[in-house]
């Protein structure tokens, strides 16, 4: 009954939201955070010491998957093709001498250097405003610095342990991956949800199965410019009635892509990090999760805290929780 | 009556360390892994679903602390100064155009360039070994490649999902940090532990504070070159008595610094990564569980999966277990 | 008559050369310096004060030909897209405050990454070499540390002030550009002289224009693998019938590309860097030159001392020299 | 006689400058270029065909001074430890497989990363402002982008083939060098001037020697917040009156440090390069030409074309120019 009535609620509040999105959109600007004026981390603000206990309580399983790939030279990266950020790369600064045998300590050492939105990481409040300025109404004249920007960066970002939910929309679909630019609408969700028997609740971590880590890491066929995502209406329903916490996916950048919007070539992403400031994570590994059908677990992950950051790389880990825990 | 048998036997089993030591010491070859020839994870093994799961159960609270330190440009780093390392960078990529107003979408990005033993952050098996081979008898000429080790790279490490103790050996000492130079000892560990009413137990994470982050990041402070840290002694005591499964601290490098061995400038590197298969995280921030007086938790951390890297940033988190877990 | 002579000289030469290819090329050995035990350099020591001195008397003009491109983010690069090497980045480490006019000093600063191999650039003498020993006979392991080879690098170049020669094949041949993976033979090289009335001197600084530079920038036909160049033949008959001490051309790679031998994927490197000992500069700009018909010049240029390191970024310069001094 | 009258011409133009710097200091505004409303090179423009080819037909010697110091890692960097700049790093993409002998071509490579204002090099014009802006009006909001500023970079820098002179105002002192700070007067300059027997010319390349290159590269003693240089009116005087193209000199930052005007610490940078147009370079090696006695020279430089950059590596040259030219 009370998932009838969840349903019927959920039917309402997205109809709202169809009939709502042309004006909400044509704002265009930048959201005030509605738990402090300085605000930095959105609606990461849901989480709580009772939000994180429950759920670690529902833990029945000491098996851990983990939803991040491999860094390595060569890796296929939105940034670098696209917008001519660095590829990944990583170097030796010590190795052991050639003469082996001729000194006792073998000592190596080495350097990374990689584009903050490198293999599985998580966008940044900061990395998205509308008119120079970014969630909380905070201007690049007073926060932007030669380094970057000085509000929202991934060092404010908690440590997340919260319930998670996989949707897996290629399944639902019947799909290998999603095809090309394809754009996942709120029924999609609905529809995969209800395939899994799966149910959303306030403060989730909502990961979308594409399906294209299926080609990953094929350059050819894992391409920012033509991956298949969120629809701007489907992040709506998310966020808006279903009231997710954070969100992520196994594509290159949560959205479809690219933009039917003109003038906006990544909207979901202003309209997440901007307007309602909602972080998300990308490039994640799911597949695992989907071959075993763990649709609800414990989401755990934390990105580096680099001071200042869009973005940070992270290993996020899925645990499942008990089925009996979902009434 | 079971801890003091313990208790016995861990003073039996230190005592045989002390007379065996220097033989030990001088074979100084690498490890063969009694878990597989083709084993690059060490002491990691122990962890099975059983060993999480009992953990996960104890889980107390749904406070979250963080073990790590935040990432910035200038921050203190060991390997910059003293083996010309590069220092931590951040700089941006893309930022919203000067002409703030005038453009809808502000997409800023940003890059870093970091030594993987930057910052909190595990060290890879691969990162000492003797005689130009690493653990398990992996020779560089067969596994060392233009971008580094095709083995034990952080990309092999699991996630760590384990038990956790802190032994805090400044509180027991009664002093903000331990002297430069200091050397932990077993009888120090021992003492530690007595004082917290901790014990350790086979497959723990074991986190020694020598209160160094009280410093933190003074760099005329923390400094490589005269931390206070483990003894060979105590790491062996550690390892071959207790049976830890990973271990951390606070300072730079886990050990004290400089070496008293002529011939070996971290001796405790090289028994630990090298001879007995035993990864260890440096640069930890453990001042929020020693403030609390949380001694006892799950360990949950995973490096970025650096493909062949030897060592990788981390962001560990600890959340208690319930005191009647204990006994 | 001494043309002539020269020329019939040549002519035989040249059919030694092609007689002996087989035998030498087969040797796949690294040269030993006729100039040193210790020599680093191979051809460059063919410098004088005297030769130096003799060209700088010649000069006929103040105008200055500038034979190098712009660095740039996105400019071709031969070593990202063929070998993982990371592209050119160039970013801001410090600028004027957002607060502008609040601030008296406005300080901007920034740093670059890049391949020794971007852009105009030397290929030092131990970018190559044959069975892990480089040029005069230095092997891997007395040589090659941490941060690369301690012999033959582009530190050791000194400044090169020489004559130089323009050999325009792409206007022999009546083409914008020589078609792809064209091998430019001996023949090409001396018609192209005849046509311009230029001849070739020991110790000459021999530019060879492929015409590839009217494609430049654009990365779909300025590409590594299928490009023009030189065949090794052409090679042998520049070094040993013309005594060349330096070669350059405006290709990535000098030699025509696929390499047609299968066990050498860069056999005119091979024999130039590592057998013969002479570097040779890629990526240059000989358009200016081309089109005023300028053959003959001083050239003048200076690698960076990067020590140790394969190859250099340089800006080379030309300047034209008396037609009087030809014959 | 015409010697003297110009050493009355400077005398008085020196005291009307003595007499004026206060006010034209206050102004603390950018200059508009007298070249062109689209200038970016400021006195670089004093450069042509004619002034080049008078230089050049009065070299006297096939001998070439090299001009520029090493680059290597741990070397000295004035913006790593004073404003958080990158170190000089330079690192191997590939090397010669371990398995040497079992390959037949070994191909090493490397990149490098560094700050554009490390070792020897020159500042753009862009390098510093005043109020936001750089050289000719032009201001950040307009020409400022992510990469950095798209006026008066390195890439827009000429070869610069032009008169030189030495100053060696070390000897003219008698020390091994300037002590800490000091500020270089005009007096010194002509004191110097006079021993040397040297005198200037309208768009000469004037080069300063501090005699700082002597600790050259002891990171102790070569430091650059209290090195010695020019005082702001040693510039004013070298710019006003005697009307130099460019600067040059051993230190690491030209001027003397700390700067004694409270609200600008680099006020001869402002000075030169936003102000009057005039770059400059810095850690230059003037030991050798120095210890031969070599005062006036052709001097040829071209930085490397970064675009945008504010700065550049680049390896000067000189080659001594007759005496009998001097009159």
């Amino acid at each position: 009954m009370r998932r009838l009535i969840l349903r019927l609620t959920t039917l309402c509040a997205a109809l709202a939201v169809a009939g709502a999105t042309y004006a909400q959109i044509a704002t265009n600007a930048v959201g005030r955070s509605p738990w402090s004026v300085t605000d930095e981390i959105g609606t990461l603000n849901m989480m709580t010491d009772q939000s994180r206990l429950d759920v670690l309580r529902q833990i029945s399983s000491g098996k851990v998957y983990d939803l991040s790939v491999d860094l390595f030279v060569g890796m296929p990266t939105c940034c670098a093709d696209a917008f001519g950020d660095p590829a990944y790369q990583i170097w030796k600064t010590h190795e052991p001498t050639r003469k082996e045998g001729g000194a006792l300590v073998s000592h190596s050492s080495d350097t990374i250097l990689m584009n903050t939105h490198t293999g599985t990481h998580i966008d940044s409040l900061n990395h998205f405003g509308l008119h120079g300025k970014i969630w909380n109404e905070v201007s690049a004249s007073e926060a932007l610095g030669d380094r970057g920007w000085t509000k929202s960066g991934a060092d404010k970002i908690p440590p997340i342990v919260a319930r998670g939910v996989l949707v897996d929309v290629a399944a639902f679909k019947g799909v290998q991956h999603l095809p090309a630019s394809y754009a996942i609408t709120p029924a999609d969700l609905e529809g995969a949800l209800a395939r899994q028997g799966s149910e959303l609740r306030p403060g989730d971590v909502v990961l979308i199965r594409t399906g294209l880590m299926t080609v990953w890491p094929d350059k050819s066929q894992y391409q920012f410019f033509n991956q298949s995502g969120l629809s701007l209406a489907a992040a709506q329903w998310l966020v808006e009635v279903q009231q997710v916490m954070l969100l992520g996916a196994d594509n290159f950048g949560l959205e479809s892509f690219p933009s039917t919007d003109a003038e906006n070539f990544a909207p979901v992403h202003t309209y997440l990090l901007a307007e309602k400031g909602v972080p998300f994570m990308e490039v994640m590994w799911l597949e695992d999760l989907a071959k075993d059908q763990v649709y609800e677990f414990l989401f755990i992950g934390a990105p580096l805290k680099l001071r200042g950051a869009t973005g940070s790389p992270m290993r996020p880990l899925a645990i499942p929780i008990a089925a009996k825990s979902r009434s």
